[in-house]
C-alpha cells in the first residue's frame, strides 16, 4: 500500500534496535484519513472472504479495526489485556510474551463474543515476533470459530511472525512490509 | 440520543452497586454502527465549535473518537495509560483515580501532539466521577490548549462528574444521561 509505505517512511521515527514509532498517525495520534485509506484496502484484500466479526487487541488495534469494520459491516471485538490474575470463566484466554516489555500478559475475549463455527478477520496494527496474533488465534481455536486472516498494517519482515503464520498456512495480508531498517533509512518489500 | 437510550435499555447489564455494563455494543464488542451514530450526534452538537484535534483515552475511548472524528476531519490523539513509572520528559502527564480499581495511575500525551491555542474536544465513553476527564483537561491546560467540550456517550448523572463540569463552565453534550439505576431498569434523564 503505497500510501502507507510514504508515510512511514516520512514520519516514522527510528531507535537503535530496529525500533520504528508511528506515534504520529498511528499508536499515539491517529489519522483518520489514512486509517480509512487502510481500512478500504483491507476490505479490497479480503473482498473474497466471509468476515462474520473482526477481532483485535486492545489499545492500538482498536482503530484500525473499528475503521476497517465499516467497509466489512461487521462487529469489532476486542481482546483485552490483563495481569496474570484469574480472568473469569465466562472468557476465552491466552497468553501472550511481549519482547518490547519483557513480560508475559493475559488476553482475553468473553465467550459470548465468538461463537463456534464464525468466520474471524484478526486486524493489529504491527505485526513483529507475532506473539499477539499467536495469543489471537489461540482465543479463535477455543472459541472452535475459523481465522478468515490476518490483516496488519506494518510488519517487521525481518522478525518472524509473518513467516510463522505464512507458513501455518494462515492467510496474512500485511499492507506494509518493512524488510529493513537501516542507519537513517527504511528498506521496503515490493 | 434515542436509539442510544434504547439499546442501553436493551442489551446493557445492570450489576450490584449501580454498575451497568455495555460489553455487547461499545466497552468489548463493538457496534460499528451504533458508533457512527454515535460519532454523527456529537458532530451535530458540536457543530458551532471549532475543533482542531480530539482527545481521549485508552482503551474504550479510541473506537468513539476515531469514528467521531471522520465526521470533524481532525485527528485523534488517545492518552497512554501508565502505572506510577517515570513517564518521559517529552509528556504532559496527569494523575487519575480510578474507582472501580481503586488506584491511581498515570496518563501521558507527547508534547508534539498537543499544540498551544489548539480548540481541543475530548471525547469517551463514560463519564461517572470524572476522574479521568479530569485528568485529561489537565493535560489540556498544561498545553495551553483550549477545550472546546466534552462530549461523552453515557452519562451516569447520578454520580458526580457531570455536575462538576458543568459547574465549571465547560461545554458538556452527554448522549444518555442515567439518572437511576433500579434493581432491573434504567431511568434516562429526559
Amino acid at each position: 500500500m503505497l500510501s502507507l509505505k510514504q508515510r512511514i517512511q516520512k514520519d516514522g521515527k527510528l531507535f537503535p534496535g530496529n525500533i520504528i514509532k508511528v506515534d504520529s498517525f498511528i499508536n499515539h495520534q491517529i489519522d483518520v484519513t489514512l486509517m480509512n485509506e487502510i481500512g478500504q484496502e483491507f476490505k479490497n484484500r479480503f473482498n473474497d472472504v466471509k468476515v462474520d466479526r473482526i477481532l483485535t487487541i486492545e489499545a492500538s488495534g482498536i482503530a484500525i479495526a473499528v475503521i476497517a469494520a465499516q467497509y466489512f459491516k461487521v462487529p469489532v471485538v476486542f481482546a483485552k489485556k490483563g495481569e496474570s490474575r484469574n480472568m473469569d470463566k465466562d472468557s476465552y484466554t491466552s497468553s501472550v510474551y511481549s519482547y518490547t516489555k519483557d513480560k508475559t500478559y493475559k488476553v482475553k475475549v468473553s465467550k459470548e463474543y465468538l461463537k463456534s463455527g464464525e468466520n474471524i478477520l484478526i486486524i493489529d496494527d504491527f505485526l513483529a515476533n507475532g506473539k499477539a496474533i499467536e495469543g489471537l488465534l489461540d482465543i479463535v481455536n477455543q472459541a472452535d470459530a475459523i481465522c478468515a486472516g490476518v490483516g496488519i498494517a506494518i510488519e517487521k519482515g525481518f522478525q518472524t511472525g509473518g513467516e510463522m503464520l505464512r507458513q501455518s498456512g494462515i492467510r496474512l495480508e500485511s499492507l506494509a512490509i518493512i524488510d529493513a531498517i537501516d542507519e537513517d533509512s527504511i528498506r521496503f518489500r515490493d
